[in-house]
């Protein structure tokens, strides 16, 4: 048997999605920007895909900006604003695409505030309220963390934001949540809003960034004047078209999925309580996303864990996948060392992220697999 | 009948090419950051595509990054590597993802030389030579200009760089040339080379840039460790297979398919001789591509005789595809104005360009239906 519990890594693509981009580089080859049909019909398709994800996020089709993915997504939006003397907010556990870009900036005289989060994962709006200055020109807030689950109140976060400056624009990171829990950009103030496809069973290096009319930013890519002159580069239309597929399929089914997810989350929870010595990072809550589930098993090393658990065709995480390695240097996870847990829970921290293709049967045959990875490797000491 | 004579624009994908995309969709999902098998199955795979690559250039494979394509790989090297105070060479007639991330580096006190033009469409080395000074820190020279074809003498170019500084490093944009006529990064001396799959019967949103060791540059976009640290973000694995297998194709028939498109456009420029008033902008002779063939028709402005093509099913171009709008604002091609050409001349450029999927039959169905377009154009003044 094998069980893929690592969907906040990347999903599996849709069977519909593939033939999709298969369709697309069959039939939509033409370059969008050629003034010719075959570049017309490209033109009209682009067009077609913006308005379905336009639609998921209660925006117009000209504020959603294709680009390569997430990573791109989040330095477009932090280096296209940021301007040497401003100020900048965010969490201390934003993903690595926006922690990184911040570490080069601090150099070019631009001010960080690092909010502070409270026991259960949220941001405190106070600090958030204090923090806003007249220098202050984005905050950058994730909406549901990667490693574990938190969901922030956004649109709190957006009303604070609007109430306390006319300049500060809000960037959301939505990479984990979009087509996971509703977004509205309007009703959550949203100025910028980061999404990747092939986290939600579209395909890998395709993704948009939403531009809240009449904002703008700095092309991080220059050169051509596709994406209304924001992101130059020849569009990727094949991919497009897939992830606008995938994205009409997993948000027509969102509160479904929701539900279904929910369930098997839940179930493994209360299967979870048979074992000791660990402690449950991500509660089944309204605060915490249903597709994640992090969890400290105490005294076992979560790299260990992992690799007995993948002999047994079971797949999951200790955090990020694109800073695996980096997080052995650093000794765990940033994030759930941002969050105060102790050097044992963070270093047995694994993550299970499921989607709607992952069934409740599945949490049985995994369990059994961590009851013996877990007897073995306390045992062991 | 229709007649893809767009090339350069953009290419049709192989139907292997498609294939190989949804294979790598279906089986490859996995993150290859991730530290399970499914991940590190990827990571081979990746591995695997890397030393595909890097073999056709006559680099290494831990020399190939990849990312979302042609002009993403400009900017990555230019402002990369183009720090305040540096000094940079590049030519008039480079792709827009060149010229115009210099105007905003111009701005950022970079001094940037821009080489002068022989009448011939070659670069002026002695320009190059007596240009190049201590705080030189990149010269970057496109391949074959994407517009008439002109073919750079690389091999030179590189042997002057190298003698004339240590610190200067070479870029070239080869995104019109892999593929078509070989390159050897060691031989030709070059530091960064660009290249995008689309251009080559590959998939669209993939391309990689050559980064030789032990050169590095400062992330465009920062995030993970993926791509040896220089280019953050989830790899489009599936893409990269499908650019890997087409350039296998393409190289593998590279004189074959050289010798081909020769043919085409030797009987093309052999027709277009009962044509009065015309310019032939791309020569027929060893300095300029074969995939590509620029005209001018002079009195007709070179819109609308694609227009009239187009109604024939026959695709063609006025240069550049991706500033086909910018165009129309500055009254015609920057580069036919850049060798000299005058109004008339520039106005009337199209721009014919090939692949092995054309034929030689092609072209008389073009040439009919360019008669008939340029009688009546002209006639209708
Ligand atoms: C010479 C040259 N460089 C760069 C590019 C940009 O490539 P891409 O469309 O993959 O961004 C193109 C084509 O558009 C080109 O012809
Ligand atoms: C919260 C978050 N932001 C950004 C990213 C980066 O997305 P991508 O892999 O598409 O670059 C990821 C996933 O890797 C993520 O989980």
């Amino acid at each position: 048997m094998e069980v893929y519990f690592d969907n906040s890594s990347t999903t599996k693509p849709l069977g519909t999605v593939i033939d999709e981009v298969a369709f697309g580089m069959k039939e939509f080859y033409g370059n969008p920007s050629s003034l010719h049909n075959l570049g017309l019909k490209s033109e009209r398709k682009l067009k077609e895909c913006r308005e379905i994800l336009s639609k998921t996020i209660n925006s117009s089709e000209n504020e959603i900006h294709f680009n390569s993915g997430g990573s791109e997504g989040n330095n477009s939006v932090l280096k296209g604003i940021l301007k040497s003397g401003t100020h900048f907010i965010t969490t201390p556990f934003e993903h690595a695409s926006i922690l990184n870009t911040i570490k080069k900036l601090e150099d070019n005289n631009i001010k960080v505030t690092f909010l502070k989060i409270n026991e259960d994962g949220s941001i405190d709006l106070n600090h958030l309220r204090n923090s806003i200055t007249k220098e202050t020109v984005l905050v950058s807030i994730m909406h549901i963390n990667n490693e574990i689950g938190v969901i922030q109140d956004l649109k709190t976060i957006g009303e604070i934001i609007k109430e306390s400056s006319s300049r500060a624009k809000f960037h959301v990171d939505a990479v984990q949540s979009y087509g996971k829990i509703p977004i509205d950009v309007k009703k959550m103030n949203i100025d910028f809003l980061t999404v990747s496809a092939h986290k939600f069973h579209g395909p890998k290096g395709v993704g948009f960034i939403y531009i809240r009319k009449p904002n703008t930013l700095i092309p991080l890519i220059e050169g051509g004047s596709q994406e209304f002159g924001l992101r130059a580069g020849t569009q990727n239309i094949p991919g497009i078209m897939g992830m606008s597929l995938a994205s009409k399929i997993v948000n027509d089914k969102i509160n479904e999925n929701y539900k279904k997810v929910s369930g098997i989350k839940k179930k493994f929870i209360e299967k979870l309580r048979s074992i000791e010595n660990i402690r449950i990072n991500s509660l089944l809550n309204e605060s915490f996303s249903p597709y994640i589930l992090n969890v400290s098993f105490k005294g076992i090393k979560g790299e260990v864990l992992l690799h007995f658990l993948e002999e047994a065709g079971v797949y999951v995480s200790t955090g990020s996948a694109c800073s695996s390695r980096e997080r052995e240097k650093i000794g765990g996870s940033y994030v759930l060392k941002a969050l105060g847990l102790t050097q044992d829970e963070i270093s047995g921290g694994i993550r299970f992220s499921f989607s709607d293709d992952n069934k409740e049967e599945e949490v049985d045959y995994v369990m059994d697999n961590l009851n013996k990875g877990i007897n073995f490797l306390r045992r062991k000491k």
